[in-house]
């Protein structure tokens, strides 16, 4: 396997920390379902091939994020010698098809966002792709420079001697965290779970953490209830995909039991968050159901021949009450 | 599909309830980890292959208690030409093999009553064969009877409308406790942990719940705190491996997180238990590590192609507060 691992300073960053690269007319996508087999880069060269990518969960979390923006970035060097007009109107057309992608994740808000600029720059005869540019790199270039931040915080929080239990996977941030705690010289052990039925435990946490050189065990989403009884976890760390204004939060199917469980057994539970004032509480948040093929397929086998009705909601909505502590994302 | 389903009076048999049978020189095995592409079952023609469809987990549960037993009678119709001290020799040897077979389940239980048959007899001078025949065919008599009485008792227990939620499998008693609401007129849903990583819940307790005609749903393990946080459970019944003086007991990985998310979301919880006094609480029950191999596998695929180690305790331990009631079976 190509390690893709890129020391800055003292930070050595994951291909999961910042997954797709705008290079001219192709956005390269990082394809998560390859890996760990394979580290290859999907070219996303419409939006039609973005939205794809997206609801197909080639990329997520924060992947997603990144391909939205980039998008704007990309239609923006694909339309370069169109009229402000009709360059405005295929922008919206790319706002809607990305905000209709996958129901769980706030995409509007950052449409939105990109979409006011746009407005701004027509209002006020301004180039619409230089302001857009400039402010969507400026935006990026914000998000990236507090994630590494939140890195270092999640570093600190971390002791010497700990056992941290991770759910799905935290784009990057928590096996970065992991490589500081080494160069720390603290001992650290992770338990990564499986994360059914898309395995993003098994095949990117537990991948990402040992490219960072850290000691990782995979455990089934169902032993949780065992390693805390047991005693052998001491801080719980998850992402979250959204974030209310209430402290509520969306993450991946299996977060909310964690979180029960943390609680029950008062391990400490933390949460990276990016807080946001958009949503009230957890209630406001649709959940997605996927396809219940992705339960019961494994690589295009069937795990079940027979014919069984399979249910999977792909989030969880976990009250705020169960959160020992955000890790909030500086949003100053 | 053969469904080899048996209709007695009111009750429909699964094939996992009563899953061995023996046939001379032979024991047959019904195969469960071929359920649902075939229902075979294995040619078992000596102790040493019994201990192997044990430690394999071809049979589980029940169907353990159920082989350890006929591998006694196996052993006397294979010797049934050995004098009594030589017969006594294979049988002390017949019961160490079982006894080591699986750390956590209490086979010496069984096989020191056995083999306390059997020194009686030779001690009152009686033929070895005769009375243990009638003495184990008699026990299992009467477990089967009992086990029928509770399969009518679970039934009583599920109302009509009710939604339930099981884990791993209950050997036959679950659904042909559905078949009985059925005749009954009750209308119930059921849902299926899909018990990573040997997949029983899908293999066997769908293919099983279908077979005796009820509606089951497929969640993954770590959906559960979505099922009860949406209310869609009314109650939980699982069974139940090894019971203590005390209450706790052990049962398949996963059963501990539901427990406590039950008792969080206040759905009562129930278990099919086989009291026992042998085992004080449950901190004296060993908990079986089996190999990781079998998380980090699927039908011979590598899931985590990479090297990643891997913990799988197979059983937890669930302390008796978290019970709302247990459905033993009964004694007298």
């Amino acid at each position: 396997m190509k390690n893709k691992v890129i020391e800055k300073n003292d930070i050595k960053e994951s291909p999961l920390f910042w997954p797709a690269q705008l290079d001219g007319k192709t956005l390269l996508v990082l394809d998560e379902t390859l890996i760990p087999k394979k580290l290859s880069y999907i070219k996303v060269r419409s939006t039609t091939e973005a939205v794809e990518v997206i609801r197909e969960m080639k990329t997520r979390a924060f992947g997603q994020l990144l391909v939205v923006l980039s998008t704007f970035l990309l239609e923006l060097n694909l339309h370069d010698q169109a009229s402000s007009s009709s360059l405005l109107q295929q922008l919206q057309k790319t706002a809607k098809a990305l905000n209709e992608s996958r129901p769980t994740f706030p995409f509007s808000e950052v449409t939105g966002m990109v979409m006011h600029w746009a407005q701004s720059a027509v209002s006020q005869n301004q180039d619409i792709k230089s302001l857009l540019e400039r402010n969507i790199q400026g935006y990026l270039a914000g998000i990236r420079a507090r994630r590494l931040d939140r890195v270092r915080r999640i570093a600190d929080l971390i002791q010497h001697g700990d056992s941290i239990l991770t759910h799905c996977n935290v784009s990057g941030e928590l096996a970065m965290a992991a490589y500081l705690c080494q160069r720390n010289k603290k001992n650290v052990h992770f338990y990564a779970t499986e994360t059914r039925p898309y395995f993003q435990g098994a095949k990117l946490t537990c991948w990402e953490l040992q490219l960072m050189g850290a000691e990782v065990t995979l455990v089934a989403d169902n032993a949780i209830g065992a390693l805390l009884a047991d005693g052998l976890v001491d801080k719980v760390i998850v992402g979250s995909d959204r974030n209310c204004a209430n402290g509520d939060f969306a993450n991946k199917i299996g977060t909310y039991q964690i979180a029960v469980l943390a609680d029950e057994f008062k391990v400490p539970f933390f949460v990276l968050t990016q807080p946001s004032t958009k949503v009230k509480s957890g209630q406001d948040i649709p959940i997605e159901f996927r396809d219940e093929k992705e339960i019961l397929n494994f690589s295009g086998q069937a795990i079940f021949p027979n014919r069984v009705q399979a249910l999977y909601p792909g989030f969880d909505v976990i009250p705020y009450q169960l959160i020992t502590e955000p890790i909030a994302i500086n949003v100053n």
